[in-house]
């Protein structure tokens, strides 16, 4: 059989590899983005579940609308129309089988063979790998601390006007734990308006803000012109159920769901309900304070171990969020370190976590490592930074 | 913004689009491919929720590995190899998020733009769409009452052996309820051999076989090789845990799992666990023997409608699954019926169908309308044909 070129140029991830890998007592993982069960409402979801098929019934195990659950929409809507500020109806929001899902929508919607987009660096793996499904020309932009540096978007963005989307984490980012400034993502929003090209923010972090100042959106900046927001319940919920949202004008979720109809049809009818039972008994807000305290207390954690076994190490502090992004610098010989060799060494030490390269669209040598700590126990977490520092040696 | 071309070239389903409009109480649809409620094991379930927190636990709300869950992955192979007679692994297995889902991976994973591919006509509307976004040139394969014609398969592939797959529904099929006869599968099969281009044969109503009779596939016939079979757990189970899964060559399921990292990462983790507990405490058989004899008494319902009201078309006598195809031949100006004309007039009439030109990869005229029988009361059927009668006066 002869296959799409594509599945050459798709990576697999090594995260998702792991998962088959960490059922390996020994291993510490610091590597996938697994939210922590605990914060699972397990037995509210207990109950959930006898509740779907009381007051569902059939619904819940029939094929539903490719929009999704309209009772679900039409809660989501109202929650963000509170947190946004702005009038969300049903028609802005598509329910999609969690935030991948989504990307590949648009993906879908967007890209054709040789259209440009623009990525910040370093940013989610797989969402390279979903766009570059899509044959796009695909740039990186250069960040630092407060966001995708101004005069390198407006330089590339004058270079291609005809650019799709600009692809944006812009709270708690995956994989370097930072969050832009909103004096930033205002200067961006300004470039983006001169240029007419959109923006697509992955916000699945968003609401695990540790300080409890939940960042102001780019969707809410620009009154919802222009961007499409992506929303996840992976990280405020549960993962098994995969469920995220697609908040964009008419006009884009239109485009979404003709697209979606062909890919899945819809998403669980189940799952969705599961989600509306859960949020109309208990809301979302007590489950998400849970889980960030949960894993504030595990970036101390964390951020202890390293301050102890890394000392010369530059971390991340994440504000909320899951993952945090050392810089390993230089090794003794002045050389910069290639995080790649030591995760392969990291694996047969026992501990794993994701290599810096991995979130470059051109797989750049990178002395950064990716470290999640929502996952693992205080204790391990400690073992773990001990193993890797022991590497560097 | 600005679109990729796909999504002016892919449309919209008129059976999803109708799952919108079929709470209007006076509508009696034949359009969607809705099974029946009654055919769900809706206390078996009720039983099946509660097992799963209590067998699985945070691992039925948790991420999970991409492939799908191993025990599932498992019983499903067990079942098949009974089922196909040769010996079927974990490795051989994708659980997708639906049938549909499978659709969409095989065409990331097979389809380059202007690649060549073949297609049974008439075939699922959804099938043509979700191809289409991959821009291949898609052409269709005349049919005869036991399959594609071999001597037209034959001049095709001989001018177009670099085809990336033909893609057929053998048994029962979407739209007409026809059924391939064996022994064109096996001359459809050694063409195939001649040339090397591999067979997707898509079977969601395959066990669905009202004389107790399962058709052999072509994944059986060909031992597996250049054979990917698309399974579903939408008709024998229920729709709304969106469930199915890809049978393949260890090889094609490896570039298949890529594939879906990007797409969805995996398939709800909770769906699975259902459908796991289920099969672990009833196996499937008793539910499909439960669907099948409901459709079968629907099917005799629907044929005795069509014998009353309209004795001068031509239909299909299904023996399996859930449509039938019914062409209205000619009027009485002799000449052919155009069928979407007759949809538009049925919508007003209180009745719905699928209008043939949906099957068919250009949108040509048809005199064929596709009627869904599983999800009608006996009376509405009575009356429903009744009503398509009347427009025909």
């Amino acid at each position: 059989m002869r296959f799409a070129k594509r599945t050459d140029l798709i990576k697999s991830s090594d995260t998702r590899d792991l998962l088959n890998v960490i059922g390996f007592e020994e291993m510490i993982s610091f590597a996938g983005g697994l939210p922590n069960a605990e914060g699972f409402p397990y037995e509210a979801l207990k109950e959930a579940a006898i509740s779907v098929f009381e007051n569902y019934g059939y619904s819940a195990l029939q094929y539903g609308p490719t929009e999704g659950v309209r009772e679900l929409r039409s809660l989501i809507g109202e929650r963000l129309t509170q947190r946004f500020g702005q009038d969300i109806t049903v028609d802005n929001i598509l329910i999609t089988s969690g935030g991948q899902q989504a990307l590949d929508i648009l993906g879908k919607v967007f890209l054709d063979e040789n259209d440009a987009i623009f990525m910040e660096e370093p940013t989610y793996f797989s969402a390279i790998n979903v766009f570059k499904a899509y044959y796009p020309i695909i740039k990186g932009l250069e960040t630092d601390d407060e966001g995708v540096k101004t005069p390198i978007l407006a330089s590339q963005l004058e270079k291609r006007p005809d650019a799709k989307f600009c692809y944006y984490i812009p709270d708690y980012q995956n994989p370097s734990g930072k969050t832009w400034s909103e004096k930033r993502k205002r200067a961006v929003l300004d470039i983006h308006r001169a240029y007419q090209v959109p923006i697509i923010e992955d916000c699945p972090y968003s609401e695990l803000a540790f300080d409890q100042v939940i960042q102001p959106s780019f969707y809410e900046l620009s009154g919802g012109k222009d961007v499409v927001h992506i929303g996840s319940f992976s990280k405020t919920f549960c993962p098994g159920f995969r469920l995220g949202y697609i908040l964009a004008e008419k006009a884009v979720i239109k485009k979404c769901v003709l697209m979606k109809q062909s890919m899945d049809l819809h998403t669980s009818s189940f799952s969705q309900m599961m989600l509306l039972e859960y949020m109309r008994a208990y809301g979302l807000d007590t489950n998400i304070e849970k889980v960030k305290s949960l894993y504030m207390h595990k970036r101390d954690m964390m951020i202890k171990a390293l301050e102890k076994y890394l000392p010369n190490a530059k971390y991340t502090l994440p504000k909320g969020g899951m993952f945090l992004w050392v810089d390993l610098g230089t090794n003794n010989d002045g050389l910069p370190y290639d995080s790649r060799l030591i995760y392969e060494k990291a694996l047969k030490s026992g501990v794993a976590f994701v290599a810096g390269d991995a979130f470059y669209i051109d797989s750049r040598q990178s002395s950064g490592l990716r470290l999640n700590y929502t996952n693992t126990s205080d204790e391990l977490i400690d073992i773990g930074i001990l193993r890797i520092a022991k590497l560097l040696d």
